[in-house]
């Protein structure tokens, strides 16, 4: 059988990116002919250097370039050298909203091995699958200032909450609920304040959830959802929220799972109208760039859902349980390695599964 | 030396409010003679049994007695009863705003004895003081709905931010570092992606901050700071915050702190135009209400905030030494006890002080 050829743009980006991105791309390697996948990989020189030299973020040809992938994989992109949000919203939100990434995935999941700063917290309590939206919300760049350097001075900032928005992706977290031991679905939101908003999400998950009665719908305050992450993470199953609600509790919830250097994130089209876009959670951390000290967990297991997006699933449980076995030993061995040398013993390991 | 009267408007409220207001109370008659202090209460009967007699919230002839006093003392408000929002905006936040309460003041602090979901935290690792605004960001209630149960729908959540209202509460903030050992003060916001409102804080933090040299300022977007506070809640001294993001940093807060039954805020208006407000951080918990069940501490602690307010700082340290000393011992004695017998067991602490 002739392997299937997956296009994938590769975007390694700032700081430690280019490094995590090397270890994703050396276990694709590794999982890809095992699996019947060639990848033919482009790279993209974007990020903080192209800037400084060209002014540029993301130049319109190479979103059109970009446009023409089956995904792209992206370690991370912000440099202290570039003003607060520029390649930010420049290059990462620009990519996620022209591309209708409107899934933001993020699993949030306590491997065994793993140390947790909870006390008292077993991989059982923690398994969770946050769907953050990820096209509009406070996300959306609307709102301005008037009266600029006056004491009279406004700055607002809107979020925008559209049905047709808020509808596709709660119906996937639906779609995922269903498909999940657990059966649950919680909505976080703050609608006891943010009322046309909340109202909105409220109303979305309850007529969605009249197609899904299999599955149990509870709603959460995003405060009482802090403070749940940390004192009994066991209540999530699969969450839905905005998008600056989900980027606030998957930070959390990289914490409370292990630290950052382990959530992994998909950005996903689900119709397949535009290419996904697969990354770590965490930021370029420009202070340990270079120094062979980032963990690339997060990013091969970013990949893993890459291959699941791609109809791989095969392939993604093998990463996955590669980085399980991985993670699993380093509790044991409790050996300093380098960011290439966990990339070479999970690679290893996925070869090893035969 | 004849007593001062303090005009104390009291409001109960809802769930275990009334219950937990009653401690406090007790706690307030047992402290204020020993300095000088005369209460001078009158109760309001506002929440949920109002509403649904009355159709009421707050009526304009209540909030005009309530200004009368000269401080506010609030148990909890909400009631599954009531739709989601209706008590909290008529009553809580429109009192907030009425009142001028820009600084929503939420002390983060683990107490000796208390536990905490971190593993291998210690007292001297939390101890903080979070500014939260009170009285404008996304909390302003402004926004709309535009084509209601249409597939066009779209429903907008606007984030009012002004110069008088971002300067005054961090001119505070910066004054409560500097009257701080560690003199830190962290700005936590996300203005990489809400750029017109950050751009305005992070503008007002430089510009304040240049009057106050011997504070150190540091930036922390919300998503980073949700993750430092489980792992490195030692980063933080004094936290200055927009309203939305004091609401959920605070929960956490409390969560790490010891639980949502410790977390003590004050509504405060500094200039004392206008009476300020106490109330425990925690809401009123309807499925405990009546039982004796619900820890009264946060509402104690509350009423220290107020002391301290109220120039009766000697007052607000011997509550604050009680409640100390309760709480050590509890991880001692393991017993359950009811709400009033904390109370009364903190009331008797403050009276032995002498
Ligand atoms: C870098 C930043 C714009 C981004 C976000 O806020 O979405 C990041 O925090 C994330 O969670 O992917
Ligand atoms: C009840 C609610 C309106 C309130 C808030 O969001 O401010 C509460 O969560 C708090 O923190 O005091």
């Amino acid at each position: 059988m002739a392997a299937r050829t997956v296009k994938l743009a590769v975007i390694p980006g700032d700081g430690i990116g280019p490094e995590v991105v090397a270890e994703g791309l050396k276990v694709l390697s590794a999982v890809a002919p095992r699996h019947d996948l060639a990848l033919d990989t482009t790279e993209y020189e974007l990020g903080a250097k192209r800037w400084h030299a060209t002014g540029e973020t993301l130049p319109d040809s190479v979103e059109e370039e970009l446009r023409g992938h089956d995904a792209i994989f992206l370690g991370a992109v912000g440099d202290p050298s570039v003003p607060s949000g520029v390649l930010e919203r420049g290059l990462l939100l620009r990519l996620r909203f022209s591309f209708s990434h409107y899934v933001n995935l993020r699993p949030v999941r306590l491997y065994p091995g793993v140390t947790t700063p909870l006390a008292d917290t077993t991989p059982d309590d923690i398994d969770m699958l946050v769907v953050r939206e990820g096209t509009e919300g406070p996300y959306a760049g609307m709102g301005g200032v008037l009266r600029k350097g006056t004491p009279g001075e406004i700055a607002t900032q809107d979020s925008v909450n559209t049905r047709f928005g808020v509808e596709r992706v709660v119906r996937y977290a639906f779609e995922k609920a269903a498909a999940r031991p657990r059966r649950k679905l919680t909505l976080v939101h703050k609608d006891n304040v943010l009322t046309f908003a909340g109202e909105l999400w409220q109303r979305v998950v309850r007529e969605v959830g009249e197609e899904y009665p299999q599955v149990s719908v509870d709603y959460c305050h995003v405060d009482a959802a802090t403070m749940f992450f940390v004192t009994q993470p066991h209540r999530f199953d699969v969450v839905v929220t905005d998008n600056l609600f989900g980027d606030i509790i998957t930070d959390l919830g990289a914490a409370v799972a292990g630290g950052i250097g382990l959530a992994a994130s998909g950005n996903i089209n689900p119709e397949g109208d535009f290419p996904s876009m697969f990354e770590p959670v965490h930021g370029s951390a420009p202070d340990i760039a270079g120094q062979g000290k980032a963990d690339p967990t997060a990013t091969i297991l970013s990949a893993a859902i890459m291959l699941d997006h791609l109809g791989a699933a095969d392939a993604a449980r093998r990463v996955e349980r590669a980085v399980a076995e991985d993670l699993r030993d380093r509790a044991k061995d409790a050996v300093e390695r380098s960011t290439s040398r966990i990339g070479d013993d999970i690679a290893a390991r996925v070869a090893e599964q035969g």
